[in-house]
Protein backbone atom coordinates (compact mmCIF):
# COMPACT_ATOMS: atom_id res chain seq x y z
CA UNK A 1 0.00 0.00 0.00
CA UNK A 2 1.87 2.74 -1.24
CA UNK A 3 1.23 6.66 0.53
CA UNK A 4 -0.30 8.96 -1.71
CA UNK A 5 1.71 12.12 -3.09
CA UNK A 6 0.35 15.38 -2.28
CA UNK A 7 -0.77 15.74 -5.66
CA UNK A 8 -3.04 12.43 -5.37
CA UNK A 9 -3.87 13.39 -2.16
CA UNK A 10 -5.45 16.78 -3.06
CA UNK A 11 -7.14 15.41 -5.87
CA UNK A 12 -8.71 13.07 -3.91
CA UNK A 13 -9.84 15.73 -1.31
CA UNK A 14 -12.23 16.59 -3.92
CA UNK A 15 -13.90 14.02 -3.76
CA UNK A 16 -14.44 14.19 0.27
CA UNK A 17 -15.05 17.97 0.95
CA UNK A 18 -16.17 16.61 4.25
CA UNK A 19 -12.03 16.33 5.51
CA UNK A 20 -9.63 17.95 6.09
CA UNK A 21 -5.88 16.56 5.83
CA UNK A 22 -4.03 17.19 8.88
CA UNK A 23 -0.14 17.59 8.48
CA UNK A 24 0.99 16.87 11.77
CA UNK A 25 -1.00 13.37 11.89
CA UNK A 26 -0.36 13.03 8.30
CA UNK A 27 -4.17 12.06 8.38
CA UNK A 28 -7.54 13.03 7.16
CA UNK A 29 -10.00 14.05 9.55
CA UNK A 30 -13.35 14.89 10.03
CA UNK A 31 -16.35 15.04 13.11
CA UNK A 32 -19.53 13.78 12.23
CA UNK A 33 -22.47 14.81 14.39
CA UNK A 34 -25.67 12.86 15.22
CA UNK A 35 -28.93 13.40 16.78
CA UNK A 36 -27.72 11.40 19.68
CA UNK A 37 -25.89 8.72 20.98
CA UNK A 38 -27.82 5.81 19.87
CA UNK A 39 -27.51 7.28 16.28
CA UNK A 40 -23.21 7.60 16.72
CA UNK A 41 -23.01 4.37 18.08
CA UNK A 42 -25.27 2.84 15.50
CA UNK A 43 -22.55 4.92 12.83
CA UNK A 44 -19.79 3.79 14.60
CA UNK A 45 -21.11 -0.30 14.76
CA UNK A 46 -21.48 -0.26 10.77
CA UNK A 47 -18.04 1.17 10.62
CA UNK A 48 -16.62 -1.16 13.11
CA UNK A 49 -17.53 -3.73 10.66
CA UNK A 50 -16.55 -2.16 7.51
CA UNK A 51 -13.20 -1.50 8.91
CA UNK A 52 -12.96 -4.87 9.93
CA UNK A 53 -13.56 -6.64 6.88
CA UNK A 54 -11.08 -3.95 4.89
CA UNK A 55 -8.56 -4.93 8.00
CA UNK A 56 -8.14 -0.91 8.25
CA UNK A 57 -9.33 0.54 11.46
CA UNK A 58 -10.09 4.38 12.14
CA UNK A 59 -8.48 6.02 15.09
CA UNK A 60 -12.03 8.00 16.77
CA UNK A 61 -13.33 9.83 19.57
CA UNK A 62 -17.05 9.86 20.71
CA UNK A 63 -18.76 11.84 23.28
CA UNK A 64 -22.61 11.73 23.04
CA UNK A 65 -24.00 12.71 19.71
CA UNK A 66 -19.95 13.26 17.76
CA UNK A 67 -17.71 11.10 16.31
CA UNK A 68 -14.40 12.76 15.61
CA UNK A 69 -12.32 10.28 12.58
CA UNK A 70 -8.89 10.53 12.05
CA UNK A 71 -8.04 8.19 9.14
CA UNK A 72 -3.88 7.56 8.19
CA UNK A 73 -2.15 4.10 6.78
CA UNK A 74 1.01 3.65 9.66
CA UNK A 75 2.25 1.28 7.57
CA UNK A 76 2.55 3.45 5.08
CA UNK A 77 3.85 6.45 7.07
CA UNK A 78 0.87 8.31 5.51
CA UNK A 79 -2.34 8.36 3.63
CA UNK A 80 -3.11 5.60 1.02
CA UNK A 81 -6.00 4.40 -0.84
CA UNK A 82 -7.73 2.51 2.40
CA UNK A 83 -8.01 5.54 4.14
CA UNK A 84 -10.00 6.96 1.14
CA UNK A 85 -12.04 4.33 0.54
CA UNK A 86 -13.18 3.93 4.29
CA UNK A 87 -13.57 7.89 4.52
CA UNK A 88 -16.26 7.19 1.25
CA UNK A 89 -17.49 4.32 3.75
CA UNK A 90 -18.24 6.52 6.68
CA UNK A 91 -19.75 9.60 4.23
CA UNK A 92 -22.13 7.18 2.54
CA UNK A 93 -23.27 5.67 6.54
CA UNK A 94 -23.62 8.65 7.78
CA UNK A 95 -25.38 10.35 5.01
CA UNK A 96 -27.72 7.25 4.87
CA UNK B 1 -27.21 14.73 41.08
CA UNK B 2 -24.41 15.45 43.48
CA UNK B 3 -20.95 15.93 42.38
CA UNK B 4 -18.79 14.29 44.82
CA UNK B 5 -16.65 15.92 47.87
CA UNK B 6 -12.55 15.80 47.31
CA UNK B 7 -13.09 12.80 50.40
CA UNK B 8 -15.86 10.66 48.08
CA UNK B 9 -13.50 10.81 45.42
CA UNK B 10 -10.87 10.04 47.41
CA UNK B 11 -12.51 6.96 48.91
CA UNK B 12 -14.46 5.61 45.91
CA UNK B 13 -11.31 5.12 43.86
CA UNK B 14 -9.97 2.51 46.53
CA UNK B 15 -12.33 0.51 44.82
CA UNK B 16 -11.68 1.88 41.28
CA UNK B 17 -7.82 1.28 41.59
CA UNK B 18 -7.27 1.22 37.17
CA UNK B 19 -8.63 4.66 36.95
CA UNK B 20 -7.20 7.69 37.84
CA UNK B 21 -8.61 11.51 38.87
CA UNK B 22 -7.73 13.91 36.25
CA UNK B 23 -7.99 17.04 37.81
CA UNK B 24 -8.55 19.08 34.80
CA UNK B 25 -11.21 17.70 33.17
CA UNK B 26 -12.81 16.80 36.51
CA UNK B 27 -12.86 13.14 35.53
CA UNK B 28 -11.80 9.63 36.09
CA UNK B 29 -9.51 8.38 33.40
CA UNK B 30 -8.79 5.12 32.65
CA UNK B 31 -7.26 3.21 29.22
CA UNK B 32 -8.30 -0.40 28.28
CA UNK B 33 -6.29 -2.79 25.57
CA UNK B 34 -7.57 -5.57 24.28
CA UNK B 35 -6.06 -8.38 21.78
CA UNK B 36 -7.26 -6.53 18.80
CA UNK B 37 -9.84 -4.37 17.18
CA UNK B 38 -12.83 -6.92 17.65
CA UNK B 39 -12.34 -7.15 21.31
CA UNK B 40 -12.22 -3.60 21.48
CA UNK B 41 -15.04 -2.98 19.80
CA UNK B 42 -17.39 -5.82 21.33
CA UNK B 43 -16.05 -3.79 24.59
CA UNK B 44 -17.20 -0.60 23.17
CA UNK B 45 -21.04 -2.15 22.50
CA UNK B 46 -21.46 -3.70 25.87
CA UNK B 47 -20.57 -0.03 27.56
CA UNK B 48 -22.59 1.72 24.61
CA UNK B 49 -25.68 -0.58 25.69
CA UNK B 50 -25.17 0.19 29.47
CA UNK B 51 -24.63 3.73 29.31
CA UNK B 52 -27.42 4.17 27.44
CA UNK B 53 -29.82 2.34 30.25
CA UNK B 54 -28.04 4.23 32.58
CA UNK B 55 -28.71 7.52 30.51
CA UNK B 56 -24.69 8.11 31.45
CA UNK B 57 -22.10 8.33 28.29
CA UNK B 58 -18.16 7.98 28.43
CA UNK B 59 -15.78 10.08 26.92
CA UNK B 60 -14.37 7.61 24.88
CA UNK B 61 -11.81 7.32 21.86
CA UNK B 62 -10.24 3.88 19.94
CA UNK B 63 -7.13 3.18 17.94
CA UNK B 64 -7.36 -0.74 16.61
CA UNK B 65 -6.76 -2.41 20.20
CA UNK B 66 -7.19 0.56 22.83
CA UNK B 67 -10.34 2.43 24.40
CA UNK B 68 -9.71 5.77 26.33
CA UNK B 69 -11.94 6.29 28.83
CA UNK B 70 -12.86 9.68 30.44
CA UNK B 71 -15.65 9.88 32.66
CA UNK B 72 -17.41 12.92 34.64
CA UNK B 73 -21.16 14.34 34.83
CA UNK B 74 -20.93 17.64 33.01
CA UNK B 75 -24.28 18.83 34.42
CA UNK B 76 -22.65 18.40 38.24
CA UNK B 77 -19.60 20.03 37.02
CA UNK B 78 -18.09 17.01 37.79
CA UNK B 79 -17.80 13.34 39.26
CA UNK B 80 -21.08 11.58 40.58
CA UNK B 81 -21.77 8.29 41.59
CA UNK B 82 -23.06 8.44 37.70
CA UNK B 83 -19.24 8.00 37.11
CA UNK B 84 -18.37 5.40 39.43
CA UNK B 85 -21.41 3.21 38.32
CA UNK B 86 -20.11 3.67 34.73
CA UNK B 87 -16.72 2.87 35.89
CA UNK B 88 -17.21 -0.20 37.68
CA UNK B 89 -19.41 -1.94 35.11
CA UNK B 90 -16.71 -1.27 32.70
CA UNK B 91 -14.56 -2.77 35.02
CA UNK B 92 -16.11 -6.03 34.91
CA UNK B 93 -16.88 -6.22 31.35
CA UNK B 94 -13.38 -5.40 30.57
CA UNK B 95 -12.31 -8.90 32.74
CA UNK B 96 -15.32 -10.79 31.57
Amino acid sequence: MMKLSAEERAAALKDLPAWRYDQERQAIVRQFQFADFQEAFAFMTRIALAAEKADHHPEWSNVWNKVDVALTTHSAGGLTVKDLDLAAIMDKAASA
